[in-house]
């Protein structure tokens, strides 16, 4: 079985990963974070959100952080949308990309937005068509797509469910997300073919957490079907608001590392991104989650 | 591509990874670890090692150790041993099996145990002689299969050339060991395939080093060939002696964890081995590196 030869990361780091940081990271960090990550080789990255400030304080200088990134036309920027008015204030920063999310549990939806999955949907409707309208490519973020920390196992009808949904709306892009990081390489593998149902094969993504340690077995569990874009967040920043002190998103070093020997183009400079992982590690006053950081910065230091 | 129905795994945390903890555990407690793997359903395990006390000061308790343990019937316990010396020592206190090392590295064989691959092998043909007459069952750790902190890169043709040795000699069984962790999955395929040649599918055993978080995706990966033997070290005790701070043996809980959700059978409990990982950190006074352990008790806290 052949596998990629490409592999497109988005680093979540900055968005995803330090949202789940409880420390509150300045602008020019999370600036100078994202510089690291394209000088690394990074083409694809989640910038902020402009999720309400009430919400996510972390995210609360999205305009800032947009206006002080030196752009290179290479990279493309996304931002977490989680509404109308979140579009409207994303727009004049002039992301590449934004992220709607919904979830494949009920239970999760109604506790983490508020609505039905279907209202969700509906609620996206016009935030896809305008920002399509405006040039910029919508991706979804499908949490729970695997388990739900309220409803447990989540059964890929429903991925299949929810996926053709946001085809229905005109979403370019679908992220399976394992967000709890419970998911396991075939129950991975069962999920993505339902999202390949309904989107093409380099326009759906893995996105895993690595709360208990499957994160990678999963990216090669899902290159094994063919998938070829993945979320990782460098250093493996974020925890699990479900499980505190428990791990969050793959590391996206640890990912390279696995790809590298896997002969797996990605573009990415392995000791550029440890670098990036030691620079926001500093920032945040704790090593790196990532396993290959913490023994890349440790042989360095012998 | 149907994986095994049942996995066996090997905890090697009482030797190879307390051995590579600096703190000095009392042979209680690690009696009691013993016990407690034993209660979660481990069927096989490395108690201790017959190595000098003075190289290997933390395992100098060998014979208590063994003496102490109330053994069940259906438990394998496994020795290591170094030489003749070793075995002679390690007999009285009736092994089950007891596990030889040699490299597939040329320069880690000079570094580690001094001499070359060809005259480890002539060394141990004698204790793998003595030890199969006395009923007990040899199995050959095969370090450095995949890479090298001296060398580098282990060519495949290397794990080939040395298992033949081994398996000329009378070993049952061959440990495929990715001591630095630096495996991938498809490397990993390549060295079992090689160990293969020379062994019979159930008397191949992957033991895989989590030092940049492969291990997981590489036991995966071995499922894939056919290989249902892992070692795996409760709570990922133990380190790496080639990069201080990084993760050693990949833990038998996040190992679990997989092997449930792809519905491959262990015996084992997964909350009874999270209650053994939390006894050894409690006595080593240090959270548990295991991911599994980690969002489990986080889990439990909450």
């Amino acid at each position: 079985m052949a596998l990629p030869n490409r592999v497109t990361l988005c680093d979540v780091g900055p968005r995803d990963g330090l949202q789940n940081e409880k420390q509150v990271v300045a602008a020019a960090d999370k600036v100078e974070l994202i510089h690291r990550l394209q000088a690394a080789g990074i083409r694809r990255l989640e910038a902020t959100s402009f999720v309400s400030p009430k919400w996510v304080p972390q995210m609360g200088d999205n305009a800032e952080v947009m206006a002080g990134i030196q752009r290179r036309s290479d990279v493309a920027y996304a931002v977490l949308v989680p509404n109308a008015k979140g579009l409207e204030a994303a727009l004049p920063t002039r992301p590449d990309e934004i992220v709607v999310f919904t979830a494949a549990s009920e239970a999760f939806a109604q506790k983490n937005i508020n609505c039905s999955i279907a209202e969700s949907i509906e609620r996206f409707a016009p935030v896809v068509a305008q920002a399509k309208a405006a040039g910029i490519k919508v991706r979804a973020a499908l949490s729970c797509a695997i388990g739900c920390p309220y409803e447990g196992d989540i059964h890929p009808d429903k991925v299949d469910a929810v996926a053709a949904q946001l085809a229905a709306i005109g979403v370019d892009h679908i992220g399976v997300s394992d967000t709890i990081g419970v998911g396991t390489p075939r129950r991975i593998q069962q999920a993505l073919e339902r999202a390949l149902k309904h989107f093409p094969l380099h326009e759906v993504s893995g996105h895993y957490h690595d709360t208990y340690g499957q994160a990678l077995a999963n990216v090669y569990a899902s290159l094994e079907v063919g998938v070829s874009t993945f979320d990782a967040s460098v250093g493996g920043l974020g925890g699990c608001p479900y499980a505190k002190g428990a791990t969050g998103n793959v590391a996206t070093e640890d990912v390279v590392f696995m790809l590298n020997g896997l002969g797996i183009e990605t573009g990415v400079d392995l000791d550029g991104l440890v670098d990036a992982a030691a620079f926001i590690s500093g920032v945040l006053g704790r090593p790196p989650v990532s396993r290959v950081a913490r023994a890349v910065l440790a042989k360095r230091q012998a």
